[in-house]
């Protein structure tokens, strides 16, 4: 690692004293480092190693932060993150105080706006390029972003309104010919139907070779100079192409590797005076043939081994929470043929792989694409189905207003499964589910239940399925409490809680995963002279009145949740208890309103006073 | 209207014996019934005069219920109404215990979802389709669908999955050139385009003369028979078409108002095995001439006078919410020209008509997109502008994701002008702003303030702006109260209420509109020996910490608010009891846990408690 390029990089305008090849050194050393840190932070390796050359090619061209340089999604920044003076602190990826995972405002004035949810940065872009000109500015907006997140709705708004506007402002399409899961969608055949036409190659190839006999890249320019608009005709593709169609100029697709070819286009596409989308063909995980190999395994992984690419393993406590979920769908779905399973993008991550192996019909990935998912849900179940969608609590967000008007108002049997609640960890706050508890326990209509550990979660299931009607069910990332799984599942009955621990000082009313860290923080009070009653209160909503009317008759009340405290289950047992009309002491703990840093999920909690001393503590203080 | 043929309709299958010349004379009828009807009622009566020869067309092909007919938006069903057995109760449109104006489940077998929020009936048809395949039926699925509703961002995920699927559905695109307001985005001019373009006059008028060639209606199915995808080859556009790059054959439009025609291209592309999109093209307001010369009138219209058009007046009692936030926004941005304001489709509906003549290049209609107009105003914002959203509560819940990560998260100077919060009125339970308090409370770094007269919305508009960083201001339908103006706009205090009447007995807490109902309850109140106080609480956050603690000095602290108690202000209220240690009586007034129907907004407020006499009964019920 000596001498590297790399370590003489402080800024991005460095990058314009480089010629390609010195890039294409560049792009290694980017690569070598990606993987050196990400085999001990773990990471979005796969699509940041496919970048690299694309971040490069941009930042040499462009002179950010004036200009706007804007990530969709954003895990493929890291090489970006490299460019932009952020190398020394690269070690630090994903890890708690260190640098994001994603682009972060707060991070960098190179970071525009804060990536993590896909679809998104299309929006951004056009949004600053209007201020641009607005202001009469004449910086240059770039925005980057992947095919699968080209079918979330929201990029599709863009592009047709970007058709519209008509302001300059480039769009890369990082065209890797995979989402996370498997490629889905029609647009996605469309991008394959783009690359593999040979009028594409030819048009490629003729703007080749005109580059080449133009001579060096800054007489190329200066040929094409202001009159740019005209030769795009020619270097652009037919009208018969759906970008085309909306208005917006779009390129041959061309090789996210070529250094050469990648600032060629771009110096083209910079300078013309209207939106186009160059497309750019990139392979995920390019330069470390693990991830090449196994592009899905290494789009989000945990710390590996380099050579070898293999996970370094813990040996695990317990199945994940959502492993039970998806071999419990699965034993449903044996006995109840109306089951069908929807996933947007997150087959893996959903735990559904071996639904989908197990019946393909009746399982469905729309894609990045959670609003139309949760209205499919909605004709399934309409049609006499028992749709259960497994979205992650922060991508449901997307999909709020569907879950209200398509699904709670004509009060249909559909099941939101919502992984990921709570606090995720190194993913950071654009993945944290915090509000999910709010979200859900607004809507009328909604039961929602908080299982408090994996066989809780097998009932939950059940009973959502055997009541039928529109059911929330949330559980967090990562491993379970390792408590044994049921033989057969149980319907729980409807708003009734349970008791898990007898006290009378004290009722901590605990939702979810957090019934546990309750029990943690009884025994921590029991030492300190508190006897503290703990409920697993199971049903966020409807929530069980005897049990908060109980928990009345002691001195406090407790409330503790592992989301958002603004309109979570915690202010629902405030609401409860006035309704009671008992005027009681109460404390809700759960995040306050704050958004939440990235860091392990037990830090989070610990720094959130979730942990059992924290829960202790607060009720320790509260009772002073 | 003696003998008319409307009268002897009682189900669909009546349709099938008709002719065209009677579906004809039918279809006059229904214009004249819905005219009668909706100049009493009001309602959506340009796209309902528009999509009537479409919906007999349907009917006399398809075997409803079994078959599905799905509507998006659903204000075009009237003539579906009509002709599904509701005729006798069609004048009590849009009433209070009367017809939904929308398709509504409960209300007839034939009414297949909620339809009401636009662009959601592609994801449902498909659901539906799918249903289907898994039973083994072989019911049809028909969607449609109008050209302004196929600018979401879901309608475009779910033509991405209908392309791939490749079931058999069909989707009519109801093409009537314009959206609610102007015509927006790119797609929209390729629809022109495929309108104008000669090919698809010379396909139709090919398809038109095989047709007339071949025979009476019958014969021509035959003829086509099981090998109707060869023969549509010929009879679809080329694969230079947006919808067939996505994989859905599309037909030439043909005219929405031809009945024959209609039938004609409705067998066929019903016989078809793969989804078909019939481009339809109509006049919105056909047959009825105000509504012809005054389209965006005749959107969503009062009582009406039949001859003139002219909408029957009640002189106003004030100006609307509506026009003052216009009014105090044109203001504002004379005075700042960061000042940009965004609309999705609704430039009249959110009062913004006046500021997007004076100020056009700072006005911005993302058409129906409310996922990318709030995208776009992150972008505006982090390039320097102070965009104001002005959005409806119910539509904003399209895009509470994209307020969460691309607005607060990275605290940017955006304002959420949140129009029709609370019930409002006859559109019924999918227009009701019941959530907005819900989430826009939960989501950290914003600050909401709910005005409860159109003074304090200018004061409230001006707050956010001068203050920065993410706002929402909610206020609701119709006319305000009636106070007057203020000359200057002030900066209202971060989290400081407003005590508007003094009292001992108990404290009212009240948020918007409903602080002159918590008024009037107090009159009532004193009358019957009780005083209370009246806080007109300004913000729903921050919350005022002194005024609760104030108010927990009463024997009673009572929150009014016109939106959902779960998770609304009035729980908010309550947490922050909870943490100054306060154990009080409380009582939460609001809507309870259930949607809320159509009617008057005041007779739905007296109904859900919320009327001056509701309140003052409440609050003696639970201090006796």
């Amino acid at each position: 690692m000596d001498h590297r390029i790399l370590d003489v990089i402080s800024s991005p305008a460095d990058l314009k004293l480089l010629d390609n090849e010195e890039l294409s050194i560049l792009a290694r050393e980017i690569r070598e480092e990606i993987v050196a840190v990400t085999s001990e932070t773990g990471g979005h390796v796969g699509s940041s190693l496919g970048a690299v050359e694309i971040i490069l090619a941009v930042h040499s061209m462009l002179d950010c932060p004036r200009d706007r340089f804007i990530f969709d999604v954003g895990h493929q920044a890291y090489a970006h993150k490299l460019v932009t003076g952020r190398l020394d602190e690269f070690k630090s990826l994903r890890t708690y105080g260190g640098l994001s995972g994603f682009p972060k405002p707060g991070e960098s004035p190179y970071d525009v706006h804060p990536s993590g949810h896909a679809s998104d940065s299309l929006s951004v872009a056009l949004g600053l390029a209007k201020a641009r000109d607005l202001s009469g500015g004449d910086n240059r907006v770039v925005a980057l972003i992947g095919d699968a997140a080209l079918s979330g709705g929201m990029a599709f708004e863009a592009l047709n309104h970007i058709g519209q506007a008509q302001t300059p402002m480039v769009v890369i399409l990082n065209d890797n010919e995979m989402s996370i899961s498997r490629n889905v969608g029609a647009l996605m055949k469309h991008l394959g139907y783009m690359r593999a036409s040979s009028q594409y190659r030819q048009t490629r190839d003729s703007v080749q070779e005109r580059l080449e006999s133009s001579g060096p890249f800054g007489e190329a320019l200066a040929n094409f100079g202001r009159n740019m608009k005209e030769s795009m005709k020619q270097f652009v593709l037919p009208r018969t192409m759906i970008f085309e169609q909306l208005g917006i100029l779009c390129t041959a697709p061309i090789d996210g590797h070529d250094i050469g070819a990648l600032k060629e286009t771009l110096a083209m596409v910079l300078a013309t005076d209207a939106p186009v989308l160059m497309h750019v063909v990139t392979k995920k995980g390019a330069g470390y043939d693990p991830a090449v190999r196994n592009p899905e395994k290494f789009h989000g992984i945990a710390p590996y081994d380099v050579a070898t690419g293999a996970v370094r393993k813990k040996p695990a406590a317990a199945p994940s929470y959502t492993s039970v979920f998806g071999e419990a769908l699965a034993a449903e779905a044996r006995k109840d043929e109306r089951i069908v399973a929807i996933t947007a993008a997150m087959k893996d991550g959903t735990g559904l792989a071996g639904f989908a192996e197990e019946f393909p019909s009746r399982f469905v990935d729309s894609g990045i694409a959670e609003e139309h998912a949760v209205g499919l849900a909605s004709g399934l179940a309409i049609g006499g189905k028992k749709p259960v969608v497994a979205i992650y609590s922060t991508f449901l967000q997307r999909a709020v207003d569907q879950l209200i008007i398509n699904n709670a108002l004509p009060n249909l049997d559909v099941v939101f499964a919502i992984d990921r609640a709570g606090v995720v960890g190194e993913d950071g706050p654009t993945h944290h589910g915090m509000f999910d508890l709010a979200y859900t326990r607004m809507v009328p209509h909604m039961r929602v239940l908080a299982p408090s550990n994996e066989a809780e979660l097998v009932h939950a299931l059940h009973t959502a399925l055997a009541l039928g009607g529109p059911f929330a069910i949330r559980y967090p990332r990562g491993a379970a409490e390792g408590v044994p799984l049921p033989e057969e599942p149980q319907v729980l009955e409807v708003g009734k809680a349970q008791v898990v621990r007898e006290g009378a000082d004290v009722a901590i009313l605990a939702f979810g995963r957090m019934v546990g860290r309750a029990l943690g923080a009884a025994e921590l009070l029991a030492a300190r002279g508190i006897d503290a009653r703990v409920v697993d209160m199971r049903w966020a909503k409807p929530l069980d009145s005897d049990a908060i009317e109980r928990a009345a008759q002691t001195r406090l009340v407790v409330t503790v949740e592992g989301g958002i405290v603004s309109g979570g289950a915690g202010e629902g047992v405030l609401g409860e208890l006035a309704r009671l009309g008992r005027a009681v002491p109460a404390l809700t703990l759960g995040i306050p309103d704050t958004f939440v840093p990235q860091g392990k999920a037990d830090l989070l909690l610990a720094d959130l006073g979730l942990d059992p001393e924290g829960i202790a503590r607060s009720i320790e203080e509260r009772m002073q």
